[in-house]
């Protein structure tokens, strides 16, 4: 990349990375503002509760660090009770304090990661697609990671804002 | 801007706009597999109607064409029944048939003159912030309004997953 690509190459990547950061904080206050015991409540009759949602969300984000290059896992542990099971299939293997803790962890992993990136790293190819591909399909960039992601963060938050207003 | 600014800048741009075009693409899937006696259902009891909530996304995308500075509004109508008002505060201004063809209306419109757009206009600003006030907050840009308004489209899409699940 040459001098005069940065300024623009920066501002898209910061545009970016402030969108990411503004749909975590808006939904970190919400979890926030939820009890324990509202965390056992359903967004809808017979849906997930949001324990379930917090968990599933911190398996998607912590699958991120290895999914956009930038480091190893935090809690691989999560995937079965959150990502391959249904919600209510087992009994909860987590205590609430322990699953905010560790959204937190992951996302503050997450994101310190994602703002050392160089601005043009954005555009560099996810760990989901071989070389090869990525010379035929460019789009599907780490940038693209960032974006599906964050729609994923607001899918649940708009489902959540269904029983939590606070936040 | 240079030469060499315009793959980084364009690369930026198309992901962005990919994300944007996917993100409706499947809420549009799910809207057309909607038969109108499912419109009239809630997403969760007592909570907004899928009517209700299509209205709004189109008020709201056909703000994104002067907000953008991409044209002018074609459906400024709506804002009443589906902005100002909450739903069901009065009886259906609009047909469902009527409705649906607002929707592919604005969102072919806005998407055309998005797709015309040279990419470094991305990071000028939107209409609603000053000149004086972007050139403190550069981040401001019509980049953010896109990355936010897809967010928009997925909160609601989160929401009307829980009772369509066809499309």
């Amino acid at each position: 990349m040459t001098q005069p690509d940065a300024p623009v190459a920066d501002l898209f990547a910061r545009t970016a990375l402030a969108s990411w950061k503004q749909n975590l904080d808006r939904l970190d206050r919400v979890f926030a503002a939820a009890s324990d015991d509202q965390l056992q409540q359903e967004v809808a009759p017979g849906k997930n509760r949001l324990f379930y949602l917090l968990g599933h969300l911190v398996a998607v984000h912590d699958r991120m660090l290895p999914l956009l290059r930038l480091g190893a896992r935090l809690h691989p542990e999560l995937d079965e009770p959150f990502l391959t099971k249904a919600d209510r299939t087992a009994p909860d293997t987590i205590t609430p304090a322990s699953l905010r803790a560790a959204w937190t962890e992951v996302n503050s992993a997450l994101t310190s990661a994602m703002e050392s990136l160089p601005a043009a790293a954005w555009l560099e190819r996810h760990d989901a697609i071989s070389a090869e591909d990525f010379d035929r399909e460019p789009l599907r960039n780490r940038l693209s990671v960032l974006l599906s992601r964050g729609g994923h963060v607001q899918f649940h938050t708009g489902q959540i804002r269904l029983i939590i207003k606070q936040g």
